[in-house]
């Protein structure tokens, strides 16, 4: 039996060129571990390309993958994960109201863990209290995930400290820097990067699920004037484009293991040790302007609920569970 | 113009024989008040005894209605609410697989604040940590609400709390007795006659929705073997049956303003003080499982966030978020 139409093959060969990405593989390869004749290899290369992969052919050498197209794609993605549950199911979409919506739907109708909803653009992208997210197609990663770990719901807060961990561990790879502003902002240079939105789906004693909603300006090379001051991207940090999929799953791969470490005490210490050396209001006077209150004072620590803990100038400590924090002007 | 045969009418006829229920409203009055003729109050009236209604008729007094069905109809719970919002905008079935399920789906649809399902039965009816909760049909009420406080999520469970007091009220307003055992159960007699659970959908500073379950077992008159020793019924409890549309009206018009006074300090307070009354552990050596531990100790107080302050055997507290309660065993 020769499998030529089945939906999917076309994915399994781009599968194959993206695991030995740089390396020929040769079309006999190709054929044999997908169980395709020579000439349904050589299709499904024809369709690759014409999709936007760039596949050298050489004679007795095979096929060799050396670029894939920018847009989102899942097989690329996949093909690029390194992940256990990850991103291992992956739904991909050009343009969504809100990927944290749609993770929200997928959740309730019973989304595995590692569940994502990656999408190009959102027309409904929401920060923090509504706040509208901004999102330019085929520039960013508007990217959301359903977790479901073994925690109470006020461990909750620790998949931001984890998730802003994820983003800083991409970004130095990338060689830009990152300063993690708490709890929801990742910054570059003073400049916002990414942003996170956690969402809790739960009971009072155990979390049904958590939407983890990130944004990542990728290549974006300006952005709006109202915001041209305050944000910048991974290209504009980088100095290069970079190619989305392989951020998207490099994302997913480094946010695997921080995850992972998140339900136990011993393992959050651990990552919260990491975060406080990312963290660049850690010893600075801060203003912290929650829903209905503001505080003055400078930020101590950050504890074991990943709450922030800040000194008041009366001496006294107030443990805060979110809030807007900036940096004290000069008096 | 005038009005016979829109959606809504017959509705509105019962809604006001309710709202003047037991006295007599004569036929001049609903149809000037409805803006109906004389001959459509008549069809309307014989089409509400059809489903059910009681509906007297005198010469020169008009019509009286003295019973309704048992049966849950919006249209006759309506016309006994004294709410504001609670249950302003009511989804009524006869049976669903769980109405905090279908609750769950109103919110994130943009349901408003006091939103209520109520249904007959539930096939797939869960307490805490996915328990079965037992339903036979024309006897109980399977209850959820939406609700939309201005709070941060670790306020949340004071609405467990709150509900509690609320079926209390309701209950002790029937001469039942009332026990509360922290934090889900409502007991008479030391049987389970009602139960809470309580959702949560939120981001890390503010509740989205809250979803709140209520399980009350109203008529049953006797209960499975397995649980027979342990629940009991408000018609077991009072000796008389209840007429459910009824009790639901009653429980929505007791919820409301005791969920009112929970976004506040001040107002909780007197929530708690009045909950402390019904708190059936207070002072008494308990056992709580919780999800992975267990403690033993003297349940001390319930505390401003509705966690259960409990004083172990060391003279230390612990604040528990959740649990099960049992009195301790006799060593």
């Amino acid at each position: 039996m020769e499998k030529t139409a089945e939906p999917g093959t076309r994915d399994a060969v781009a599968a194959l060129l993206l695991e030995r990405r740089g390396d020929y593989v040769s079309g006999g390869d190709i054929s044999r571990r997908l169980n395709l004749s020579r000439a349904a290899v050589w299709k499904h290369v024809a369709a690759l390309r014409e999709a936007g992969f760039a596949i050298d052919a050489a004679t007795n050498r095979g096929y060799r993958l050396t670029a894939w197209p920018d847009a989102y794609m899942a097989p690329v993605i996949a093909g690029l994960l390194t992940t256990r549950d990850l991103g291992r199911h992956l739904h991909v979409k050009g343009e969504t109201v809100s990927t944290n919506a749609d993770a929200h739907a997928l959740a309730r109708a019973g989304a595995l863990h590692g569940t994502a909803v990656i999408a190009d653009t959102q027309t409904g992208g929401r920060g923090r209290r509504g706040r509208a997210w901004f999102s330019e197609p085929g520039m960013g990663l508007c990217m959301s995930l359903v977790l479901r770990p073994p925690i109470e719901p006020s461990l909750a807060p620790r998949y931001t400290i984890a998730t802003a961990l994820g983003l800083r561990r991409v970004l130095l790879g990338l060689d830009a820097s990152a300063e993690l502003k708490w709890p929801n902002d990742v910054l570059c240079g003073g400049k916002k990067i990414a942003g996170i939105l956690l969402e809790l789906i739960a009971t009072m004693e155990a979390v049904d699920a958590l939407i983890v909603g990130i944004g990542v300006n990728i290549n974006q090379e300006s952005f709006p004037a109202d915001i041209a001051n305050i944000a910048t991207s991974v290209a504009l940090a980088t100095g290069c484009e970079q190619e989305r999929n392989g951020f998207a799953a490099a994302l997913l791969n480094a946010l695997e293991p921080v995850y992972d470490l998140c339900p136990s005490e011993a393992g959050f210490a651990t990552l919260l040790a990491e975060y406080r050396e990312g963290l660049s209001t850690l010893g600075e006077q801060v203003q912290v302007a929650g829903v209905n209150e503001r505080y003055e004072g400078v930020a101590r620590d950050v504890d074991a609920q990943g709450r922030l803990i800040l000194e008041l100038e009366s001496g006294e400590s107030v443990t805060l569970h979110s809030g807007d924090v900036t940096l004290r002007p000069e008096k």
